[in-house]
């Protein structure tokens, strides 16, 4: 489902950003990157930012026009700063996540595009789109850098694609048996008692909140071991009474 | 709420990432950074990174080690790369962002500790985190840009934060600070050295396992008091050494 995701990036003046850009899709496991017109040729500049990620940027594709980076798209998604000329649908990033992997479940091509560092994406290109993506930024500075943006709706591409396998795998923590748990209460309280810290003609609750505080933890099988062990060895320590 | 975080940047190897790191925050309404021995003093190259988020790089506060940067937290999440020695409760981002502005919303202090680029954070500091935040990345390239992952986790407080700002306001219990606990854990210890479960020379697990435990209970401020004061009865009966 990741694989029908092509990240499209218009225009992009510094080659940094299109390196940076291509390590941060890799983390998330996309794989297919368009350039239109980029202004910088990427080389060595984006080859170091893309870090493990210069297959990403090996394999992108160069083409002139959005079109053409668009043309075999099924979905096409645009980030834009909120705009206030061009009434779109937008969509959060989480939402835009939700869509695409939903769409990609039916083997829809998805196309994410991505504006130039300084001025974004033409209205006549996010018209281009059927949703805008709006990542809901600090209003007083919403300024993130391309590659952040990019790593920001991969992030979520990823997640949507994660829960959409739903099919949690938990290894199993090894628990006491009830007995065994109030067995280990019954040396608690004997050791308490016997250190003073418990006065028996006056219990109150310190035993019922030492319970309340072990019950919620779960206490693992290791633990509880470890735990009769202390105790043991207090009560080693402690004069007979 | 979102004033309430703080992110701590533990052993930076490159100020870039420190500015960068600044302005990811900003974007999504972060303020407060701290930088933990950082190896280079972020300056101008910093700052042309961090873009119109040099505010926060001038207000960054650099210190020596992380429990200083810890001291009045009272959550401390820590993000980690899957780890198998290290067995700690796990969040997503997700999951971490829902936590953080929950707790912020009862005026707790929360701490977001991201390690250094090469090699994250040592075990030791690791475990001063109640929880660990491990982002979902593609496992055969899992390598975030410091500055990304701060983007990402940032950017799932700011979500919480926008979807807190809808809800109802649920009371907390009190949860002690970062330096409570670890003062719990030193006097912990020391009574088990003297009863002997803990041995100076092999140390073992022992107090890992129990931080652990711990940890995942979260323990209230009450709780504290009263693990406390069954430490010092104990103490005070055991023979002097």
């Amino acid at each position: 489902m990741l694989s029908e995701i092509r990240i499209v990036l218009v225009g992009t003046t510094d080659q940094r950003n299109i390196g940076s850009a291509a390590r941060a899709m890799k983390t998330m496991g996309l794989q297919e990157l368009v350039l239109v017109d980029p202004q910088e040729i990427p080389q060595g500049k984006a080859q170091a930012l893309a870090a493990g990620a210069t297959d990403v940027l090996a394999n992108a594709r160069t083409v002139d026009t959005l079109a053409e980076a668009l043309a075999d798209c099924t979905l096409v998604l645009a980030t834009s700063a909120r705009n206030r000329t061009l009434d779109w649908p937008q969509l959060t990033p989480r939402e835009a996540g939700e869509k695409a992997i939903q769409e990609g479940l039916s083997g829809a091509k998805i196309a994410i595009v991505f504006g130039r560092e300084a001025s974004g994406l033409t209205n006549e290109e996010l018209q281009q789109s059927n949703f805008h993506i709006h990542i809901p930024a600090n209003p007083d500075y919403s300024s993130l850098n391309l590659a952040m943006a990019v790593q920001t709706v991969s992030y979520e591409m990823r997640m949507a694609f994660l829960a959409a396998q739903s099919q949690p795998v938990e290894t199993e923590q090894e628990y006491p048996y009830h007995r065994e748990i109030e067995s280990f209460y019954e040396h608690l309280e004997r050791v308490l008692t016997h250190s003073g810290f418990i006065i028996p003609q006056h219990p109150g609750t310190v035993m019922t909140k030492l319970r309340r505080l072990f019950t919620r933890t779960r206490l693992e099988e290791n633990e509880l071991k470890i735990l009769r062990g202390v105790l043991s060895s207090l009560e080693k320590q402690m004069p007979k009474r």
